[in-house]
């Protein structure tokens, strides 16, 4: 069991998120936004129910969390996501002045850092959290589609 | 007046979108998406009004033309904005797979261009049409807010 407030605690919350995405079969990317250590928005991928590439866990979760704060800049605010966010995501999170980012698996493909490198100069970034546990999902998701 | 259904046809239309934002006093930004001659989408940015630094006009019309299509891919589709898409917008442009991509003024500071270089191999990328008065519409904005 993971410390409370842990990195791994909350990262083992957007684990859970991306289960529900693997039981939904979406890509099983989750995400969570905690400010003040409080959960303020929770996602998965939602990419094939809704019919639409920009419906990623963590585009979900900035909307979701801004939508709570009644602000659009989410200052003290951190996201936890399973795998390594895409240009996309990593181009919306660098307009939302994240204070922190912390990803599981890493995705050298189109992850965003191989493209763009880094986010907003606020943004603290951590990989690596739980990465075994989000990168089997991922492959237990595409073995099973094989 | 342009030529019915020319590059510079369709920019006015998202011209007249761009307009629509800044008499919301939101940065002035519109976007449609054509596909076999009829529009299919139309938005312009709202992250004000929608208090959501995701609601730029691109991303609102990425998600409108799939959901109009019922398919998250924009083959045989034209997105036509009047300012270079941001590295969010850019991405989401890869996933969609859209054919054709046209816009006006270039964005040097925060346009994909620069950061990610292009968008999907499937993707053809035109700019410069109408520049000057999507570059206009901007700079008279930011001169209304200083």
């Amino acid at each position: 069991m993971a410390e409370l407030f842990s990195d791994e605690y909350y990262m083992q919350l957007a684990l859970n998120e991306a289960v529900n995405a693997y039981e939904r079969d979406e890509i099983p990317v989750g995400a969570i936004i905690v400010c003040n250590n409080k959960i303020i928005a929770k996602a998965h991928n939602l990419t094939e129910t809704l019919i639409d590439v920009t419906a990623h866990a963590e585009m979900q979760a900035i909307t979701s969390a801004a939508n709570y704060l009644g602000g659009k800049y989410l200052q003290n605010c951190t996201l936890y996501v399973t795998l390594e966010p895409c240009v996309m995501c990593g181009g919306a999170l660098y307009w939302s002045q994240i204070s922190k980012v912390v990803y599981g698996a890493s995705d050298p493909k189109r992850g965003f850092k191989a493209k763009i490198g880094e986010l907003h100069p606020k943004t603290e970034v951590i990989s690596g959290v739980l990465e075994n546990e989000c990168g089997e999902i991922m492959k237990a998701f595409f073995q099973r589609k094989r």
